[in-house]
């Protein structure tokens, strides 16, 4: 069974986790967002494919929740002594992500090439794919004024609420190289419990990605984000109480209106599935706790096809 | 008395701390070998001009006698994790430098205005400067062909011998700002126990300062880099024997021929004072085995002045 799974950072990045552990891991795709990539200190960072990389390949850190395990700080701890650019932190692991990402990117590179290769290295069976290899960039529209996505998820905590959310670059970006093709190999394609607005939504935000989901001919199910109506971590549920009117399964799924067939919702928004209309709601507990709860998420993600 | 030191890496380094131990710091100006400058991992790294920074700023690696104190190498690790560029070098503590520095000079500040920023940075009160912001580069001809100095020095771990260094970019070179005017404003001139031909031999090849000091009103002492006609690191007698013709303390005098007045050279060294024709030998211990090994060198090449 192949399986597209469509994922932004962290959240989506554990839901990545739980999927290549039930579904053998070469006919699992992820599709990754690059909304947020940014450049810090002349580096290119990736944070949300590197999310995926770091589950992926087992090197994530647990506790922390974003980064990578066993991680020290030295060079940033020097890059703050002279004064540097230090508000977007990245431990020293981490770093020689950035730098080997980065030359390859200068030498002409593109994103998908060297993303592949560094899950490769690293020893990752799945398949990675940033959705573009074009310049896609997030813009949060706030009363502070429109802002760069990581100056206001970052720099500014996500304090600011949120007016709406535009993708610099996505009227010209393509699909990366293998990503249609794996969207049409599929046999399910699942939208992980990432943000809808700024985790998933600059994937959908390639048309040709966009139209591929529209046209799918597999099921596509999402797995709702929220757990009665509140985000485990992060903005997504005022950003859906402000832009969508309300917290609810119908709510995340009109996020994605005439692209999904399925919503995984948690037990405890069972209450509250008026107004899902086509779209199926699959019940279960979704808080990924632990390796035991991503794997039983994945699995009722994937149980329309399972049976 | 204020003191103008040309100085590289490693050797130049301890003698430039011993110098500001035993003169007042805010009176030392370094001007410093870039001629070793080169990119690794898409930064520009600056090693000698590092070299003589953490020393100044008390950051130095004593026992490894490079690179930083303390230091880890988890980016690097990472790196070659990735199959990346590992072949020079680079601690965490390190990187900070090199990325705070390679920022600053693609938004397109020169490298002595970074370089100022930096020691600011790290509380060094001496001056440290480029020897030029131009491109300058050491080269170096072998029997394998003409190399980056980096290429010979660290990735062919100096085994190739030299035939002749060439410095690209030399003859455009300008001497960096306030250059000039601290070699005018000296009361003495020292040339750091550094390897004539790849430390010092960068700095003079920038014509305007081998002119300051061939035009010099005050005393240059160079100190010798050799202890018994032997380098105590790296090829500098291998590259005497056979460019000049021998290590006698004559032979490295003559790599400074109308350049300088006096020559330290080691007592291992006494025997063998012929042909120094104008310049003084003064003799004492060179070996900078500690902080007051340092100072007392300091203190002999700055005897002239001194008394």
């Amino acid at each position: 069974m192949n399986v597209a799974v469509l994922s932004g950072g962290v959240g989506g990045a554990r839901f990545v986790r739980g999927v290549v552990d039930v579904v053998e891991p070469r006919a699992v795709t992820v599709v990754g967002n690059v909304g947020d990539d940014l450049e810090v200190l002349g580096m290119h960072v990736s944070p949300d494919l590197d999310s995926v990389l770091y589950a992926l390949a087992g090197l994530s850190d647990e506790q922390r929740g974003w980064g990578r395990a066993d991680e020290t700080w030295h060079a940033l701890g020097t890059v703050a002594a002279l004064g540097g650019e230090t508000w977007f932190l990245l431990g020293d692991r981490d770093l020689g992500v950035h730098l080997v990402r980065t030359q390859a990117l200068r030498s002409g590179d593109p994103l998908s090439a060297v993303t592949a290769r560094l899950a490769a290295q690293l020893g990752v069976e799945a398949t990675l794919l940033p959705a573009t290899d074009d310049c896609l960039r997030t813009w949060i529209a706030t009363a502070a004024g429109e802002l760069p996505f990581q100056e206001w998820f970052v720099a500014r905590a996500a304090r600011d609420e949120v007016d709406g959310v535009r993708f610099e670059g996505a009227d010209e970006a393509t699909a990366a190289p293998r990503v249609l093709e794996s969207l049409a190999a599929a046999d399910v394609i699942l939208l992980a419990p990432s943000n809808p607005y700024v985790s998933v939504g600059p994937i959908l935000a390639v048309a040709e990605i966009r139209d591929a989901l529209a046209r799918r001919r597999v099921p596509c199910v999402a797995v709702s984000p929220l757990i009665g109506g509140r985000a485990v971590k992060g903005p997504a549920d005022r950003m859906l109480g402000r832009l969508a009117g309300g917290t609810s399964p119908a709510h995340v799924a009109g996020c994605y209106a005439g692209l999904i067939d399925a919503l995984v919702v948690d037990e405890r928004d069972a209450h509250d599935l008026a107004g899902l209309g086509d779209v199926r709601p699959i019940v279960t507990r979704t808080l990924m706790r632990d390796a035991d709860a991503r794997r039983a998420l994945a699995d009722a993600a994937l149980g329309t096809v399972h049976a």
